[in-house]
Parts: C-alpha cells; sequence; structure tokens
C-alpha cells in the first residue's frame, strides 16, 4: 500500500514510484492519478466521478495479464498488484504494488490471477504468502490463466470453503487480443459469482461466456486449444499435400474457403503458411504446454485422444528443428520436413 | 438417339420409352417430348430461347450425378446420358440414352464423367465401349468423380493426345448440394477448356475455381477431404473431452464459435454430435474412401499424413461399430466408445 | 517345351539354350541335363534315381523366387518356368522355358507363383495366357507371392472351382532366407492339398505352418509385417529418445536384450541402427507396400490399426528423405528427422 | 532405531520387535550393530559368515521393495527401512524401523529408495525428514524407482554436492522378477559408485547394466517401457487383424515365433491375448505412468514418438473402458474394442 499511515500493511506493500503531490492531477486527467496520490482528497473525487470503481487484485503481470490489467486501470479501479519480475509501466506508478499475494488478497475484493500454469496458480493461491491467506469471505479470485481444469475444480472448492467465490476465467486471443480488449473469454464458476465479476471481464474480452461450474472454463479452454491444433494440423497436411502432388497451394486455399474446409484456421493460418509469416502470434512452445494439460486431462478422465496426440508430436518435432518460438502455424513445418518439400517458398 | 433417320448411331443407342411420332404430344405432357419428336419445330422453338444449347454427355446418373445432369436438362441443353442402372427420369424420357460411353462421346461435345472410383472412369474412358473409343478431335472431357489425382493426370495425357480438352472438376456439397446448384467446384485443366465448360459447371455449382492444371482439381478435392475430417476429428475430441470432464458441451460449442476454433464443421458437424443427428448428410463409408486416396496419394507422392491416417482408423472403427452409413459427423463415434462416455444422450 | 516333336506346344514354349548333346552328360552330372534333352532314355534313369520327382512350374523369377526355384530344380525337379524378364540361369538352360502362364500350367503338375502384387497374382492365374485356362483337374497352384488376403480367398475359390488345389503360402526371410533355403513360410489351405505341397516348401524354407484355410496363409503374412514394422519403430523411438536424453544407445540396446523388450528386432535392427548400416536386408518401399495390403485389409475387415497407420506415415517420410531403397530399420530416420538428432554418428 | 533405551532416536525409529535388552545401548550409539549381531544363534551365525554385511537404507517397502529388500536382508546386510504403511514382516521383525528417511539415511551407508512417482523421490531426498538431511559424505543413494530422468540428474547433482553417490538403478520384471531376484536392473552413474553398490543389486536382480551416467539408468528405463508398449501394441494389431480375416490367432502367433516378428512379448504377451489372462503381471495404470515419462521427457528434449503417443492413448481407452488394473497385455482390449472384435473369446 501506500503509506504505513493508509493501512497497516507498510511492511508488505510498496509504491515503486514515489508520487508527487502536486502536479499529478492534471497531467493524468485520463488515469485519474490524483486520486491514488491523495486517498483523502482526489480519491473521493475519482470514486465520485466512477461510483463503480472496485478494489481489484492482479497477480501476473505478463505479456497478457499487463494488458489486461491495463484495462482495469483505465476503468478507473483501483489495482493491487503482485507480479514475478519488475513491476511494468502504468503498474509501477499507478497501482498499488503489494509485496505477497496474501498482501493482495488483503486489499483487494475481486482478486485476478494470471500466471503461466497450474503449480503456479497453486502456489499462488496456497503457498506461503498466497492468495488464501488473505481471502476474507465474500471476496472473488478469478483465475485468468490456462491451467488443468481438474486441479481448477480443487482450487475452487478449497476457496469457496474459505467463504469465497472463484470463477475459472480463461481466454483467447493471445496478445494482439489482450491489448485490443478482444480476448474470448470462457468462465467456470456459479452465476451469482460470474454476474458479479462479468463487468471486469468486459473491460478485457467481447465474447465472455459463462459455460459451467468451477472448472469448466478451463476445460472449454482446452477443448478450444484442441480444436485449434488439429485445424492447423489439418491445414497443414492438405496443404503440404496439395503443394507436392504440383497444385499451387493459395488457390487450393482459396477454393476451400467457401465450403465444408472453411474455418478461421484456414483463412489466418493457412495464409500464413503460404506466405510464410511465422513471427508470432501464439507460440508453439505455448500451444505444446497447454497439448500437455489436454493430454493430462485426457488420462486422468480416461478420454482417448488420438489426433491432440499425435499433433503434439509434431509440435515436439517443430521444436525440435528449432520452431518452437514460432507462430504455432509453423506446425506445419514438422510436416515439411517429413515430405522434404516446402508448402510454399519463403 | 432418337432416330435412326437423324443419325447412324442407331444401333447404339435408344431411347428408353420409344417414342410413337402420332401420339408422341399428348402421351407424354409431363415430358415434353414432342420437342424431341419434332426438332425442327418444337425444339426449334427451345433453341430459339436458348441459343447456347449445347449437346451435352453425361455419364453416371447416380445420387450425384442425377440432380447435376438435371440441371443442365433444365437449362436447355441437349444431354446424352449413359448410366450402369436403369435410366431415372427425366432423363429416360428427355435424354437420349446411349448403350455405350462411346456413342456419348460420339454424340456429344462436351462429355462429363460421374462415377464413383478411379477405376470406373478409367474404364469409362478407356475401357470397351469407352469415351475416348468416340471422341473426335475439338471435344472436352469433364470429370466430376472424386478419384486419384495422379490417375487423373494420365487419364488427361491421353484424352489430350486425342486432341481433346479434359477439365478435373470433383465437387463437395453431397447431395442437397447437387439439388441445389450450389456445389463447389474445384477444376484442373487449361485456362481456354476450362472457359468453355464454366457457364455449364455453373448450373449445377457456385463455387467454381480453376485450382491448376490437369489433375489438381483432384488433388484439391483431396485437400478438402482431409481438411473436413481433420476438423471433424477435432471437433470430436474436443467434445468428448469437455463432456466427460463434466462440461455441457452444447456450452462449449457455443463459446468456441466466435474464436479461433470457429469453422464450418465445428458448426454444422458439432450439432449434429451434440443433438445426435446422424443421418446423412455424407457418408463414413464415402470419407473412407476419400481418405484413401489421400494416403495412396501420399504414398505415391512421398507425404506423411499422420492425422489423416489416424483419422482414417477411426472411421474404421466407426464402420466396425455399425455406423458407416452413417453422416460422417458420427466419427465422433469411435472417440465416445474409446472413452467409453457419449458426447451427449441421444 | 523341349521340341516340337514331343508335344503340340512347340509354338509356345522354347528352351533358351539349345544343349549341346555330346558333352551335357559328364558336364552336367549333378544336373543331369542329358535327361532333360531325351525323355525317353536318359530322364527315365533320373526318374529311377529320383522316384518323386515331379513336373512343377514356376512362375516369376524374380530376386525371391529364382532362388526358390533353384532349390526345387537341385531337388531334381522338372520345371516348368515363365517369367517377366529374361530368363536366369540355371532356368535358361535346365528347366523348360514356356510362353505364358497357360503352358506353364499345361505340363507342370503344381505351379508356383512368385510375383510382386495382387493384380500380378490375378493376371498370372485369370489374365489372357493365365495359369487357369491350363489347369486341369487335380493340378494345385501355390501361391508364394505376399498380396491381399480377401483377394486370395476370390483367387482360391475360382481355382477350387476348376477341380484343382489352392495353397497360398507366403514367405518371410528375405533374399538371404530364399537362398539359403531357411524361409518362414506360412500356408493357407486345405491339408490334404498342404500335405502334398509341403515336400517341394521344406527345399525352400524351415518354419512352414499351416495356418488355415485359403487366405490365412496371407493374413498370417501381413500380421508378421504389422509386427516387424512395429517393433522397428519401437527400438527406433526408443533409441532416439535415449540417445538424445544423452546415453549411449549401444548400452541401452545390450542392457535391454535380456528383458521383456528383446525381440529380433532389437537385435538385429536395434544393431544396424547403431551401427548406420542400413544395406537392403528388406527395403523400405517393400514394407510400404505390405503395410498397404494391411490397411486396405482393415479397411475392408473394418479393423482400427492406429499403430500400423501411423508407422505407415513414418515410412512415407523416409522416402520423402530418399531413404526408400535403403533397409526398413532405416525407419529409424524419419524418427531422427523429426528429432533433429540422429540415434549414433555414421 | 529399536527402543528408546538403546538410543537417543527413540521419536524418530521403532523396532516392531522387542530388542534385546542387554547390549544394545552403549555400543550402538550411532549404528547400533550388536542388536542384529547378536539376537538369535542363528542370526550370529549367519552375520559371521557374511563379513560383508554392511548397513543399508530402504525406503519403499511395497510390492517391489518388500521382496528386493528382503534379499538384502536374507544377504545378512543390516537394514534400516521406512515405508509409508505399516511395515511389513520380515522387516518389521529383523529390520531396524526408522521414522523419517533422514533416519535411514543417518544409520545407513547405502540408502536405496523405491518409491511410486518423481514427486516422491523429490520428498524422501529433499522434502522435510528427508534423506539429503542425514547424508554424511561417502554415503551412496541408490534409487530404484522408475522416473523421470530428468529430474534424476538434477537430484543426482544435489546428492553428489553433499560428497555422496549417487546411482540410478530402476528395474524391469515385476512382482515376479522382484520375489525371484531375477530383475533387470538398469544403471546411471559413475563406475566406482556403481562398482560399491553392484553386488547388492545383483542380491535383487540377473542383468545389471551400468548404462551410463547418473540418469541414464532412468533412460535406458524409459527406452525399456516405450519398447515394451509398442510391441504389445504390435502383437494386438496383428493378432486383432488376423482374428477378425477368419484366421486362428494361435496358429498365427505359432508361425510367427521364428521370424524376425519373434519377442518376448509375442511369446508371453501374445499368448496371454490369445488365453484372455489379463490378470497382472504389470497393470496399465502403471504403463500409462511410463509412458508418460517418455512423453514428457520426449518435449523436454525435443523428440517426436508418435508411436509412443499414440498406444498411450489405447491405454487411456483401455483405462475408460474399466480394464486399467489388468495386464498390459489388455492394451489388446482397445484395439478390439474399436474392432468391435476379440481376438479370442474367453
Amino acid at each position: 500500500m501506500r503509506s504505513a499511515t493508509t493501512d497497516g500493511s507498510a511492511a508488505n506493500t510498496s509504491r515503486a514510484a514515489p508520487p508527487s503531490k502536486a502536479s499529478a492531477g492534471a497531467a493524468h486527467s485520463r488515469n485519474n492519478e490524483v486520486t491514488h496520490q491523495d486517498r483523502t482528497g482526489q480519491r473521493k473525487s475519482r470514486d465520485m466521478s466512477n461510483t463503480n470503481a472496485q478494489k481489484i487484485g492482479f497477480i501476473g503481470l505478463g505479456i497478457m495479464g499487463a494488458p489486461m490489467a491495463g484495462h482495469l486501470l483505465e476503468a478507473g479501479h483501483q489495482l493491487y498488484v503482485n507480479t514475478r519480475g519488475p513491476v511494468p509501466e502504468p503498474f509501477a506508478s499507478k497501482a498499488m504494488v503489494c509485496a505477497t499475494a496474501t498482501d493482495v488478497a488483503r486489499q483487494a475484493d475481486v482478486i485476478f490471477l494470471m500466471v503461466p500454469d497450474t503449480p503456479d496458480v497453486e502456489k499462488v493461491l496456497f503457498g506461503e504468502g498466497g492468495v488464501a491467506a488473505g481471502l476474507t469471505q465474500g471476496k472473488v479470485v478469478v483465475d485468468c490463466s490456462s491451467i488443468d481444469p481438474i486441479a481448477t475444480k480443487e482450487f475452487a472448492r478449497r476457496i469457496l470453503d474459505l467463504g469465497c467465490g472463484y470463477v475459472d476465467a480463461p481466454v483467447s486471443g493471445g496478445e494482439v487480443g489482450a491489448k485490443a480488449a478482444s480476448l474470448t473469454i470462457m468462465c467456470g464458476g456459479d452465476e451469482g459469482t460470474f454476474g458479479r465479476v462479468r463487468p471486469l471481464l468486459e473491460k478485457m474480452g467481447k465474447n465472455i461466456t459463462l459455460v459451467g461450474n468451477a472448472g469448466d472454463g478451463q476445460v472449454c479452454k482446452v477443448a478450444n486449444q484442441i480444436i485449434v491444433a488439429l485445424n492447423i494440423a489439418a491445414v497443414g497436411e492438405a496443404l503440404v499435400f496439395a503443394s507436392k502432388a504440383g497444385a499451387d497451394p493459395a488457390k487450393v486455399r482459396q477454393a476451400l474457403m467457401g465450403g465444408f474446409a472453411s474455418s478461421r484456421i484456414l483463412e489466418v493460418h493457412g495464409e500464413r503458411m503460404i506466405k510464410r509469416t511465422f513471427a508470432p502470434g501464439f507460440r508453439i512452445a505455448l500451444h505444446q504446454k497447454d497439448l500437455n494439460l489436454a493430454l493430462q486431462g485426457a488420462r486422468s478422465l480416461g478420454v482417448a485422444l488420438p489426433q491432440t496426440a499425435s499433433a503434439a508430436q509434431l509440435m515436439n518435432a517443430c521444436a525440435a528443428l528449432g520452431f518452437g518460438q514460432e507462430d504455432h502455424s509453423a506446425l506445419v513445418r514438422a510436416l515439411e520436413a517429413m515430405a522434404n518439400h516446402p508448402v510454399a517458398q519463403a
């Protein structure tokens, strides 16, 4: 928190950039910084101009988390943040930087998580200095990370046992979608809690669905990543086949766009394969992680995913060939290596 | 042919119902027989209203061929037909029924084929009584069958050696598309020949593309069938996973429709999987044939299609389980059997 | 046949190298060539020394067929041969070279086939100048080719309808086994016919099993080729994994040889992978053909072979990478390409 | 240690069978050897004949660990044990039962681990009350568990940093092999340390190989499990194909036993598939865990294992169908479900 005088958590929280009292107001009309500077005065005025301003925690200010949290900040909410690396702007100067996730949970009413993987979520929630230790009844945890659906059900249960709400809300759309606030957000949780956080999610995304109970958002995200990976592989096999058979892959793609083969992937990733534009977008290495979630889930649930399992091996091949940091449309490169033939020349 | 007096092929062609000159008009009011009977009279009047009427051959009046040929008939063209089984209406009464493919080729200027498989096309073209024997310079063969691209290149070469044109023009869209004249048609051939037959193809389909040289239409069709099969498998794996994980597959499909996972298959076949509407549509048994074309082609060309090969085995499983005559969206049933869990209740 | 005077088939058969009457006897004591020249005299004497000598047809004197037929010749049988290319020695000089398969069938009592593929067998048996036209009741056809089991059942039925016997007897062991008369021979047919040809098969192989009825020999050969391919792939994946993980593949192979992972393939092909000795042996291109038989059969029968289908794609990749004419142990090269890591240095 | 009266570690260790009161205390402040020496007459004589008796720790007395540790006990070594559940006989009465792994490490010179999975090994070694806390320079840790090779390299490094030795020594052969002291043991470590523990390993197994450095034993075990799984799948596909094609699978297996398809798996697991004897043996659920190690390793290393990935999905299907606790030869049941046809009747 800003200062030891405003609350008891001085030891735990800090403000990265000390505020300058005088100048803040005018300069930051849009971000309403003065509010932060002078809580007793300006703060009140912001609350007046934004009667819905909430105390929101955001843990994980990475490539995705930073722009997502940024939209909440821009909407006038008070943010309490915690992240592994250095705190980026504008959070360093405009948000309350907390030393621990526990502190975030103590200060905020709704706590968002956007961290890499299942163990990270577990640690952030229940590890030392974790969210759970700071929660009080009625607060809500919203996990936007893409993690294991089965673990999510367990995490949700433990948070609910504390008298709090839990919504899993993984997103699709990548960095571009995060910046443009156009993410697809797949939610799991009860309707009441979802209704409470929905206005916040709407600041970050456009296509927001309550799929079902806790964990179902993660299930839906896994389903999304299965389809996306397999549709990429489908387009890849079709174009490699067509190209090596002597046809023009661009014309083939064009001919297929109107029929049953049409898909967003044929449109976007198909074009990438032909134009050789493999700068990410969504990296193969990340999609590998997501397919691993699918396959671990499949093993736990007793589901066979032969196509997903096979596509995951193609991604391994891509990584082995040095393309792990390229866009996932570069999955076609594994097929090209096996056919000893590129879909098109660079 | 209509009569021995109009041409020399009386011995070879026949009219399913021999016309009686006098009474024809009244007897066949429905089939407009008089036109055929009295070319110089009634026919002329039709020809006047359709100055582009051509002599068109059509070999193969099956489930797909009949409606396709029907559109050509309706457009006022003179049809010369040959098919394996009984000649269906309206062709029996309104088209010239030829005893052999050779006869069709002798009479018509453009000869369409719509037969089941590569050996059928080979036999119809080059077997005894085949098309090749009846061709003269300048005629055009249009093969709408879905067959082996590599064999097609050879067939085309042999027809071109006779001084004729060749266009492979396989279609996508099924019986529904054939009846509605909304087929997607993927063509291979030279531009001149394509330009000549394009107006005829436009009577049968909407999305008509010259993909490239002879064989490229078939290549494109194979690419189409690869993508369609793999997108079905993708949606199948995603929905089986989601459903067994406890989520509502209908809500998952809905949530995915707006993002990168969106496709015609998610829309149409995804809904079929959820609503359990597996009446064809396009049968698994036919898709098995098409994937076999893909895999045989892959072997010939030196292309690895791991996802297609795996999906073909899922289709085998469907057939083994008794679903070979269901719509290809029933591919999900193989995944359901392996997961011991249906996506949804019937 | 030898001469126009001995039978009526002079026009159809020929002796490639005319015998020199004088010297033959002494020079060819072992092969007793004079006997062939003078049936009524010398021949009788041979028959006396080999009371089991039979008139045997052999169609297909390729890499496998020639050594196999050679063993029958050495055993003192009279051979009637027909092959696509030039007739190799010793058959050109010591066997009756027939112009057509029909002639072979007319002269011989047991007719062996060793030709490349299903259509070849069909043509040799039932095509123009084929075996069927020369058969008379009581003769036996033995097909040593590796072909489609389902087609075999049909071929057998048609031969049996002629009052003849049919045994399918595909072999395993390659050129080395053919030369060493150590082939494994998997037979299908009735016990009586099998018993009749068994002594002949014993001249060519060591492990001879009557698996079941007509076609079951081919079924067994397909099963053999499935296991061999998949065991190669198994050893390949294990060694690529171990090697890229930093272990010495030779030591890993050694450690595994005594346990449940032990197999002929680990022993022989595993060593090839480590020592990089990919000279055939049994070529990938031939194994591709055999896996295709398996997969076509699987489609017909309603069987899913996911592992075989996947391995076939790895073989396609090998072919694409230029290794189609290497030994099938080179299947590991596809895996090495995907891992960007060789099991061992050449 | 045995009792509160004999040493100061009463809180940590216990002896199920009361110790001999007189001698223990002073003599064994640290190692408490006399107790074992002078327990009864027999024991003493054995110890005399075994001048090489060592102080050995064994952590994990489950289905595998108990018989393995038993052989060490029978060989006259002094055992210090710790396990999760109740301590089984003969350890409860004849070994020193330690309350923690730390205690085991304090007392023993060589500490064996035989626990289920990677996190278990990590916890036993480095968790609270773990082995590391009790180690002093010169002691040796031998991990017989089957775990992640990459994690093993890290564990080894940390143990070596303490001035101790580390050998990973996963085993193959199952409960039967453990009881019969016929396990195959695949070791990783330096030659000196391996040489020191080899005599102990020889009490438990027969085929003991130093594959390479730390972790290479685990790598080799993964390679073993890959081959075993894929050879089972190979035999399964071959037998399902043969059986549905109408051949007798028992005769097919017999015919294949002498050729290139021969393997321990064809022999043992092939017979199980035909005789329907699926009582374990090695359970599918455990093999799923091992294939997961392979696939996680493959992802980390950049290796594509398409066949292993596909086989893992077949195992998922087995589990879904209720066969997860059957022997891994029951993998064939997934293929049978997909073919809608059993290899043989029960």
